[in-house]
Order: C-alpha cells, then structure tokens, then sequence
C-alpha cells in the first residue's frame, strides 16, 4: 500500500475547533434545555450579516456569470486584476506603501494560505522555525504535517520548534532569541491575546530577521481592528521589511468573509530564500509557481465582494462592522474586569484574554463556563502551553448576546474564584 | 535566509497554460488584427453561462448572507452536509454504489485536489508513483514540488517517475506495470486523449492495486461527458476498489464551473495505507485531518450552486451543456479526419486528440495554427514526450466559433500536411 506522510500521526487527537465542537455537542445531547441557552464565544467567527456593498457585488458577478457575453471561466491563479489593484491602492498605497499589485496574491482564505507558505521552504528540519506561545495552532499543526518538527511532549510542545513565549510580563510580544531561526510566525493584532505590538518592537524583529537572514510570515487577520493609529497595521512600515516579510491578509474579520473565503497574501520581489548550497532564489517566482500549479484561483463572484469592500460605501459598512464587534469586545473586557477576572486584549483586536481564576485550568474553565454559563469559550492552552492559565473570549456575537454572557458570568463568578 | 524548497528548481519554465497565455500574448501584440480573429480551443474553459439553476441557487444564498438570520460564517471543512448527501445520493446511490456522504470532501477545484492528496503520502521516494504519459500537467509537476522525482531529462521525462505510455496502439489505456507501483494515476474520460478505458481494463488496474497493495488516484473530471454508458462512469463499480482508490470529481465540466470553483474528492472508509514500519492508517482520517487544519471550506454560495445542479431542473441544463459541447466534440473531429488528419476522442470527452501531420511537432503545430489559423489549440508535448506527435483541440467553444474553427483548418490542411 501507499506509504502515507508519517508526520500526521505526531499531531494531537484533533484540532482545537473541531474537539471544542466536539464537546458542545456531548453537552448539547445531554441536556437538551440548556443547549439552548448556549452563546458560542469560543470559536472567532463572525455573526453579522455580510456588508451591503458586498452582496450587490455577488449578486451582479453572479449575473454575469448568467450570460455569455459577461460569462468567465478560470480565473487568474493569482487573482484578478481588478481586485489585486485595489488591495494594492487601499491597503497601502493610500498608506504610503511601496507594494504592487503583482506583489498581492489572492486566495481563498488566509488558513490556506498559513498553510500553502510551507510548500515553498525546504522539508524536514533545515530550517528553523520560531512559533509564538499561545498562538494560532494552524501555524504549528502545518509545520507537523510538514515534517519540521519531532514528536510532541508531555506540555505538548513539538521537539524542534522555537516556542517563543508571549505572557503578560512581555505584554504578549516575544522577546528576541538567542538562536538564529530562520523562519518566525507573527501576528498583530494577535490572536488569541488580544495584543498588539509597538512599532520599535516590530522593528526589533524586522532587525533581527534582516540581521539573521531569516524570513517573517506576518499575519495580519485583525488589522480592521486596529484603534490605536501610531501602532503598526503593516509590517511594510518598517524599514527593510520587504526584504524579510511576508504579510498574510484576511477578508473574514473585517468584510464578515469567514463563509465567503477570500484573503490574500504579500510576497515583495525583493524577498529571498536560499539553496542549500547558498544560492539566492527570489520567493516571488516560487509562490507565483505554487499557485499557478497548485490552484485554478478564487470564485469571481467572490472577488468581487472582496473588491467592494474597498468601495467608499464598503468601508463605511466594514468600519460599522468593526465598530459593533469592537463595542462588544469593550463590554466583554469589562465585563471580566468586573467580577474580579484580569483581562488583556479588547482594545485592538476582537478577542478579550482572560487570565483562569486561581488553580483553574483552562479545559476546567471551558467545562465550567459550558456547564453553569452555557457559554462556550476557548481554552487557552488549545493555543499552546504559555496558554495554559488563560481562557478567549470572542467579540463576535450580536450585542444583546455579549451583554447576557456577561450577566451570566455576574452570577458564576462567586463559585469559579 | 529561509532555506526553500529546492524541488521546484527542477520544475520546467514554466506550467503549461501560462507559456500557452505567454506565446498567444506576445502573437497578438505583433498581429492586432490578427489577434481579433483569435479562437481559443486550447486550455479547457468552458465557454457557456452558469446553468440558470445554479445562477438561482447563488442569489438564493448571497441573499441569506445578507440577513443576520440565515447569515453563515466558517462552512464545514470538508463540505456541508447538503451538498455531501447530494452527491451520495445522485452520484452514487442512485447507480447502485455505496459511497456515503461522509466518504465525500468538497473543495474549491479538482485542480487543487490533485496536488493535496499528496499531503497525506510519504515525502521524498518512498511511493514508486505511476503516471500515464501524456498526462494533465498538474499530477507531474506536483509530484516534483513534493519531492517524489529527481531532475528532469532531455525528453521532458523525471527521473523517479514511471511513466505509463498511453498511445494510439494501446488506445491511450496503460498497460499494467511489470514492476510494483505504489500510487498511480489514471483519468478517465480521458484529458488530454478523449480516450475512455472499458470495464474489463479499469478491472484490472483495480486487481493490480489490490494484488500490489497500491492506491489508485482515479480522476472523473469528465465524467459528466460519458456517452457510451456501458463503460464505467466510476471506479467504484468496480469490486474491491473501495480498498485501493480515491476518486476526484469536478464541477467545472459539468456545471461550467471553472470560474465558480468547486469539486470534490471520494476517500471511502475502507482505504489505507502504510508507515514504513507496516502499520496500516485508513487515509481517511488522514484526508480529514488535512482539511480540517489546511481548509476553512468552501464558499457557502458556490455549495449552494453545486447542490443546485443535481435538482431536477439542474441536471437538465446540465445535460443540455453537455450536448452542446459534445456537438462540437463531433464536428471538430470530424472536421479534422476530414483534412486527412488522425483523430481521436470527442466520442466519450470533450477534447479531440489529432495527430500531427508527419514531420510537424506539436509545438511546431501549435505555432502555425496560431499564425495561420488564428486557433490556439494544446500541443501533445505539454502532456507528456508521448503526447509529441499530437495536438488537443477544446470542444469547449460556442458552436459558431467551432464551424469557424474548421473552415478555416480546411484552407490550412494543403500547406500543413
């Protein structure tokens, strides 16, 4: 029989979404009443409907796609034109960004794309990678799959992997390592923290990557969350950065795309990698290859929605989407505040970050919080082990929800702390 | 710097259709008006609007995104449970074939199908990989990028790779291999040929898997094209093949949706493959897993377009678009033995495989018909060394365009042959 990839059988039972769905769902069977009093603050997906300018966008696509004249068939495996200009124009020209629109690649969602970058760098342990802790698990489950890493160990970390810690004592932003790695995942604003990152600690890791030769994948899913202007919502702001960055971008937070599936990647020409005999090999061809042999691009309809984000009514319509998940996030911060639970996050980014009431393990809490709340949660030490005394909650949910979770957390607190 | 994946180095310039694009955009900026008159009968986009049940079925959704009420966020990775149970039913139950909806994972294309299966297979040369020759691109070129060849030689031909001749002699069906083969590729209705295998043929590649322990990656993406219905639609109605074959399925031959993006993939319960050590893993698990972590699923409205096109007014424009292409499948191959070429294909798929006139390579084919007929066609060697002596011919066009396509081939033949 076929030799299978080995790797996967080094991941744990299941992904971290999947196993909370799992539970819900025992929950749910066994008491049936209370399932449905539920309000799911667990995983980060959006409720509100999508923009307007958004869906007039699908529904004239669609009828083009009704008509010979107008009909198109395989996309551009890289994206549209009309759509790589005017990520291009809004998302940095108009910040004063030096990124082409050849430099954008559209895709289909920004978890595929976590995933795809892998399929460009070498297999195996050649390079060395650094992975924030807690972090967004699809970053190191893909580098299993992908052969970077040994096997995991009791506090569920990988052998091979750089953990770099983010706790409240560093605001949630790594320090520097003493290693040279040679590939670092970051995200702000982050998920699951909450934090952002200032524009010297930014550029302390452009820096160091530019010193080390190493290559940052920036993930930047949140940046429509982002109210504190002088922090960074690029990492092209920084100097040097294109010769050491790739930025991933999203449609799912900001135009609500978690079920319409659109994002896109940056990789500046300017970017490389090397042989293992030290040649010098730009990752701009490489991921334009990937892509071109890989996948036939994104639904046109769904390029368009994504253009007309960018529209003047679009981003008024974004902005009150952020607004409104935003203005829940501040309820929910508070909320924990109020009861006596410290809080991070909530101020850039839609999730709020809670430290665990003393001897509570975060799985105890998501128990608890599922039984007497009815809430469901993420456990922080899903996002890995430096997750462990912490719960997220997501701010995205109606406001009348956000506003009865924290009722119901009035009323649990005095059993939970 | 980040050490790359040196495997794509050996990959050729560049992937078929964009050195097709490449030549057919450097002619028409030498010859506007040339340019105008151009036909294109070479990559396999289809040419007609989206079925009008299909076009309903995604206003129907993009509208239910619009309201908070039936708005949906993340879709099941591997599909929802409509579409899934759709396909069961009116793909397999409905002939008799017990593949379950949970054996079914929907994607954005069979394109990207091809090159994920590889995902969940051994990394580097474990799995002595089969591959018919002339072949679609995508099989080859992915298996370089995952490592599974060694460089390329003079013939076009990767070392590590068996190649399986498909020629007229044969009727473009590969003999079984003399050696032991771990994966092998097949696809029938047949691109580039247009050939179909018989029962007794897919028999015995599924006897040869069985008896070699061998994992059969069976493609259908013409299925829809079928007209001889005594051959097999699916490998499925063959015994055992539960036991050694995934089977990769499109929506964009027979909904038209190549610009739409949607396909799927059978990995039945009962398929499994092995570590190096001889522990046998189903590949189900494993195909789920890799979903679930690379994926956030598809498009909703795009499931809601696929579902559409098994209802009963789907499935009749269905058909209807499939006569109309098949309509042009038999005039261009008539078209073409009546200029005194060999041809073959059109009965059973879309493309019509021609042999080249004598001492004309395809390339050298592909080159006069653009310059002289102003039809861009596939020459034979971007499938493969034994696709040299052959060009593919697209059947997908509009009807006037294919009469076109043949008058003028008729003024062409006396300087060609």
């Amino acid at each position: 029989m076929a030799f299978i990839n080995e790797h996967y059988l080094k991941l744990q039972s299941g992904y971290l979404f999947p196993e909370i769905a799992r539970r819900v769902e025992a929950f749910s069977k066994a008491n049936p009443e209370k399932a449905k009093r539920i309000i799911r603050c667990g995983i980060g997906d959006v409720t509100e409907p999508l923009p307007p300018a958004a869906i007039q966008a699908m529904h004239k696509a669609v009828d083009e796609l009704s008509v010979r004249e107008t009909f198109r068939g395989y996309p551009p495996p890289t994206g549209y034109p009309f759509l790589r200009d005017a990520i291009a124009k809004h998302d940095f020209h108009d910040y004063g960004l030096n990124i082409e629109a050849d430099e954008i690649f559209v895709s289909d969602g920004s978890k595929g794309d976590c995933a795809a970058v892998l399929d460009i760098l070498a297999f195996g342990n050649a390079n060395k990678i650094g992975i924030p802790d807690p972090v967004y698990p699809v970053y190191v489950d893909t580098n299993v799959m992908a052969g970077h890493t040994g096997p995991i160990d009791a506090n569920g970390s990988y052998e091979g992997l750089t953990y770099l810690p983010c706790l409240a004592a560093n605001n949630f932003v790594p320090e520097l390592p003493r290693e040279k790695l040679q590939v670092i995942y970051l995200c702000y604003p982050n998920n699951p923290t909450g934090a952002m990152i200032t524009r010297e600690q930014l550029a302390a890791w452009v820096n160091y990557a530019l010193e080390h030769d190493a290559l940052i994948l920036y993930d930047v899913a949140y940046q429509a969350y982002l109210q504190e202007t002088h922090l960074p919502r690029s990492i092209y702001e920084i100097e040097g950065a294109r010769r050491c960055a790739m930025e991933f971008h999203s449609f799912s937070k900001n135009g609500g795309f978690t079920g319409v599936r659109c994002g896109y990647t940056v990789c500046p020409k300017d970017l490389t990698g090397t042989t293992q005999s030290g040649q010098r090999v730009p990752l701009h061809g490489l991921w334009t290859r990937r892509w071109s042999t890989k996948s036939n691009g994104v639904s046109y309809p769904v390029q368009r929605a994504a253009e007309a984000l960018y529209s003047p009514a679009g981003r008024q319509q974004v902005k009150a989407l952020v607004d409104h998940y935003m203005g829940n996030a501040k309820i929910l911060r508070e909320g924990c505040e109020a009861i006596g639970l410290k809080a991070y996050g909530g101020v850039n980014a839609p999730y709020v970050w809670v430290a665990c009431p003393e001897g509570v393990s975060s799985w105890q809490m998501f128990d608890r919080m599922l039984e007497d709340a009815n809430v469901v949660i993420t456990p922080g030490s899903g996002f890995g082990r430096y997750g462990e005394d912490y719960f997220r909650i997501s701010a995205f949910n109606s406001r009348e929800n956000v506003e009865e979770v924290v009722n119901r957390l009035k009323s649990m607190t005095l059993q939970a702390v």
